[in-house]
């Protein structure tokens, strides 16, 4: 029987002793030209990428929209990719899916089956038939929005429902989902606050904090509100902040050196919380 | 310049004097045997679909998933699928996307510039960056999820704020970003009630009603709440009750029946309420 993906993710959190999770959101106009004489630019940035940083993350985040806008090669960039990551790593899909249940079980055979990432992120509009079928197996996890990095998170997810915030409305529902122990929370690192709130009521479910570097999230809030008590279960998502650390040949040891920059103050700010 | 989408939208629903639109939701697992000797199977079924059914409609829909969760190519069978519909046809991208603002803009770049498709749909949870790189053109339309056709719409859609359901919130919200009077709306025909409240919201805009045949929503009140004053800018959407007409040789033929049947009684019910 296959671990649970709880215990993988404790797993690599000890053995790399991080929580970092890398963003693949490998836009093929910024891939450096000199790998432009291969036939998958991407593929090949990302292969130097996961070389150069394996050891230092916990999960890599692919969002699929990056590559499903070159094109059909974007079956194979994908699938490479994940074939280059180690096995023991979590790899996250994220395409925000969700719909009606067959639909919603065709999007999950794309993700959970055919790609097979160990996690998704899902859109918790449609409730809980658009999430289900991405929960099917125990050692997948479907992280569901709650609170976003962007902006314009507050044009919905701020309502006011009965004294609460819509997105608590979704972590509760979230958490009612949980009965594999498999579902996961999406919350912005742009949103200190709020991941406070979230990790009180979900003291034990894994978070996936995108926001640092690019979109400016704070890295101690982020440390300090989102891991659960042991100081782990938050996988903390850099993007553009490590993989465009350089636009030269030496790419991929600038994204080393930022990653590491990034694990250390991660590590910091746990030893002084944790 | 090329027409608005509204304008392209109506000259249709005149031309064909059809509100109907095909969900082309074409499930690998469900094509007839026979298709099975062509090299593309999905496409193969959708073109005799399109052929037998083309005067007879206002708009296909193309549900996404159902492709891409056979693998790349997925991207031969849309494109293949899209340039078999006439020109004149609205032909709608429904994969339910949404995300933060650079990435958002990439899911449109696949469904807005790659496949190019007339509409498509888009989840509000986001908020207005997640739905804006689909409004880019006006002759391109979005449709923005208020209420959906499923059980577990209610889970969020119907929680009350400020007095008012969820939804029409994203309806006021959408209003505003019809600047170019591009959005419209997904409406479930499962759900009158909530038709007839956002068809008075929003008299002018193309609403986007799926649930009727195998989620059996009701024809009678989708087209009497459904429609503009002038019984027009709804889009009907029917997929599995037309397409899965029979398993036989002679599918596309009983599709034809099937959507006659629809067609017409949809016609009947717009003579009798406008």
């Amino acid at each position: 029987m296959k671990q649970s993906f709880i215990s993988k993710l404790k797993k690599i959190q000890r053995k790399t002793n991080s929580l970092l999770c890398i963003g693949l959101d490998t836009d093929v106009l910024k891939v450096p030209e000199f790998l432009f004489k291969y036939e998958d630019p991407q593929y090949e940035f990302n292969r130097r990428i996961i070389d150069a940083t394996k050891d230092l993350v916990c999960a890599y985040k692919i969002n699929t929209a990056f590559y499903e806008a070159v094109g059909e090669h974007c079956w194979y960039t994908v699938h490479h990719t994940l074939a280059r990551i180690p096995e023991e790593i979590i790899t996250i899909g994220d395409g925000k899916r969700g719909d009606i249940g067959n639909s919603a079980e065709k999007q999950a055979h794309q993700f959970c089956f055919d790609w097979e990432f160990a996690a998704t992120t899902v859109n918790p509009y449609m409730g809980k038939e658009a999430v289900e079928p991405f929960l099917q197996r125990r050692d997948q996890c479907a992280f569901v929005l709650a609170v976003t990095s962007n902006k314009s998170a507050k044009d919905f997810q701020y309502l006011n429902v009965k004294g609460k915030p819509l997105y608590e409305h979704v972590v509760a529902q979230a958490k009612k989902w949980n009965t594999k122990k498999n579902v996961g929370l999406v919350v912005g690192a742009t949103k200190p606050e709020e991941l406070k709130r979230i990790r009180k009521i979900v003291p034990d479910m894994p978070l996936l904090i995108p926001g640092i570097g690019a979109q400016k999230g704070d890295l101690e809030s982020t440390v300090r509100y989102g891991c659960d008590k042991h100081g782990e279960l938050a996988i903390i998502n850099i993007g553009r902040g490590i993989i465009y650390s350089s636009e030269g040949d030496n790419f991929a040891e600038r994204a080393r050196e930022a990653a590491i920059k990034y694990r250390d103050q991660i590590n910091a700010y746990r030893e002084q919380y944790f």
